[in-house]
């Protein structure tokens, strides 16, 4: 075979033509040896924004993107591995409760995550929000943690699909990410990295979330959900709402502490139901349970404290102090808790998701470039919900600061992302639809 | 104004957005000082590829390219300045007698060229093939020879027009070369930085063309004219046909010598009509004579020999041997010239300029990649053009290689790039149309 034109096969790309397996594995090999640069590659990106991909293209783009790295071998691990992954959403802290839960009913939750950019958080930063938690963890102690613990939660090492983490930052800063065959060949490259048998992804739709609409996000599941099974792995996924956000806390102590509430039986409805609703498809791939069986085990699991003790377990293991799970003062948390108060009494009918994860993230509980630190105890909580009712002066929420002079540039845009009216409106369903 | 965001700005033009004016000096200016990448220009190039550009956006484009550098100031000289920019063909040498002859005839010839890449030979390697021969001439030093000698050819600066330089370096190696309005902005923006009155624009069409058909052409012509209209030159285009080769000569020093040869009366006849069709064109703008009148002022100056006295003196300004203008011997040639035999006597229908142009490339008189150099010597001679007779065993063409064994890899495709038919067909006309 003659060396294959890095050029020709972007312009291929570009002119709509379809890519073999080889000249994608070529091109990814190519960025990892530096004969294909940085501009050929968001170039190629571009044109795949633009052409899409076909079946098999998308088929062979997380194949060549996960062969750029090691795979971890979990073999060791007698349980089934199951792990859960969001696109992304404002206060979505469901991994730090569902993953230890799973766990905790007999199946192994080997979990890399990443970091908060944009509008929604990151599991890393929240699980940092716990005094001493290491996220870099190696891949031998890793392996360990996942057999003795049944669940380690860390961030992507450089040697998991560093193709991936390649690309991934290229279309950040190139308007290309946007693209279900790239958002599907990054999700993947990461997931099947970790050594896991199947996967559960909670596609996020709605204002606060990634795919604005159920339509796109119905295409992104489908295409993940098969691209997985093709990968040999189990793979289904839930779409759930992202209009208000998921449940009453946004930053990163704040999330915390309400996903350990759920461990400890409290927390949220919608918080408890997505946890469920999840953790019950997990426990359908790993010990073959219907859902209704599956959701019992679940909350039986919180009853009996068994789901908050694997969390004390995999905190301790990864150098954190387990003592939190149960004594949330231990969290970082701000001198002030300052409210924001409804200009006019009603029905909540609408929160701006989106709004209110770029405040948290102007508060400094978020990042808008790579390189910036977070700040775990700032955020915002909820007092209200969709459908819940609010009296005139009485708080629709209450900003976690530092100083009381840091609300005031955030107050505004708090109020604003709250819609009251004069009648109630019945909050939707969380789980808009399976695809398995 | 809040600072743009610049991936903003490629999401704009990647979801079909009008760019306005500010936002594309901004984008322009930020590659100029380092806050857009790479990796983010060419991401732009590409949705430019894809969505195009509006009529203000191309007039705004090459302006803002042409503002990253300098222009030159050629007030002092009082006659009205023209070049002429060709879009590429196999073996268009047309620059090399055109712009000593037009400066003969009393308008001034400020030329920046480029050299060759790809399958289409370059002014600046041409130049270079005369011995001694400078084309990195200073802008100070330039102004004075196109003063004083009426015409300068030189090679483009990094002072002049330097966004350009970048961008076409980027576009050639991510696919994003055939865009017009990327076409226009890389020609006018180096063009209008010479310091020019007016331009001619010579777009080929055919095989060995960049543009492959008259549709095609006429658009980027048509978009050349109307933007370099809109930045007060005096601008029109002739589409000339591109299917088989200009003249009888592929290769640096044997198209310069054909270059020569029609300064001194001789030269293949399509060579000539492109040389005077395009020097009428000059002429127009230059002194505003009708197109008979300025053929017969061409003519005039080539039978008087004051063409290739203006050739001698840009020559002898620019560091090279002067002689070579009459003395062809002096140019450098190979020591080999090794004929390729028809297989079958009849008429030559079509000869493929494009599989010639990469066989002279293969040769060694082109490059694939930037950096490479050119032998001058090497190259192709044709023995038939189209609607000649041949016999078989008669020479197609001649290789010019240095030892005979070179010409063994090479001869076979030469062959094979002829067509011989039962019946002549006469040669179509080489100007195709005026775009004014």
């Amino acid at each position: 075979m003659r060396p294959m034109n890095l050029v020709e096969l972007i312009a291929k790309k570009r002119d709509g033509g379809e890519l073999a397996d080889a000249e994608i594995a070529e091109l990814i090999a190519a960025l990892g040896d530096e004969r294909l640069a940085d501009y050929q590659m968001s170039a190629f990106c571009m044109a795949v924004f633009f052409r899409g991909m076909t079946s098999a293209e998308t088929v062979a783009l997380p194949r060549a993107m996960l062969a750029s790295g090691d795979v971890v071998d979990l073999g060791h691990v007698a349980k089934f591995k199951v792990d859960k992954h969001s696109t992304g959403g404002v206060g979505d802290k469901i991994s730090l409760c569902l993953a230890p839960l799973v766990a905790a009913c007999g199946v192994a939750v080997p979990m890399i995550s990443g970091r908060g950019l944009g509008h929604t958080g990151g599991t890393l930063d929240k699980l940092e929000a716990i005094p001493g938690f290491r996220v870099d963890i190696d891949i031998p102690r890793y392996r360990q943690i996942v057999e003795e613990v049944g669940v380690c939660m860390i961030g992507q090492t450089s040697r998991l699909a560093p193709a991936d983490k390649r690309i991934y930052a290229l279309r950040d800063v190139t308007a290309t990410v946007e693209s279900i065959p790239l958002i599907v060949a990054s999700i993947l490259s990461k997931k099947l990295a970790e050594g896991i048998d199947g996967l559960v992804l909670d596609v996020k739709v709605g204002r606060g979330a990634f795919m604005k609409n159920l339509e796109d996000a119905r295409k992104l599941a489908t295409a993940l959900v098969r691209v997985g099974q093709d990968a040999g792995k189990q793979v289904s996924a839930l779409l759930t709402a992202m209009d208000e956000p998921l449940g009453r806390t946004i930053g990163n102590a704040l999330e915390t502490r309400e996903a350990l509430e759920v461990l400890n039986g409290g927390g949220p409805a919608d918080v408890i139901e997505c946890t469920l609703a999840l953790g019950a498809e997990m426990l359908r791939h790993g010990l073959g349970l219907a859902e209704e069986d599956a959701r019992r085990v679940l909350r039986a699991a919180i009853a009996s404290g068994e789901g908050a003790r694997v969390m004390e377990r995999m905190i301790e293991a990864q150098g954190g102090d387990p003592k939190v799970v149960t004594d949330f003062g231990r969290l970082p948390k701000t001198a002030e808790r300052v409210p924001v108060a409804a200009a006019s009494g009603g029905f909540v009918t609408a929160i701006d998701a989106l709004e209110l994860g770029l405040t948290s993230v102007a508060m400094g509980a978020g990042r808008t470039r790579a390189e910036q630190a977070v700040d775990p105890a700032v955020g915002l909580e909820l007092a209200v919900k969709n459908g819940d009712s609010v009296g005139k002066g009485e708080p629709l929420a209450w900003l976690h600061v530092h100083k009381p002079e840091d609300a005031h540039c955030h107050a505004a845009r708090v109020a604003r992302a709250f819609t009251v009216g004069d009648t109630a409106k019945a909050a939707g369903p969380l789980v808009l639809e399976s695809i398995r």
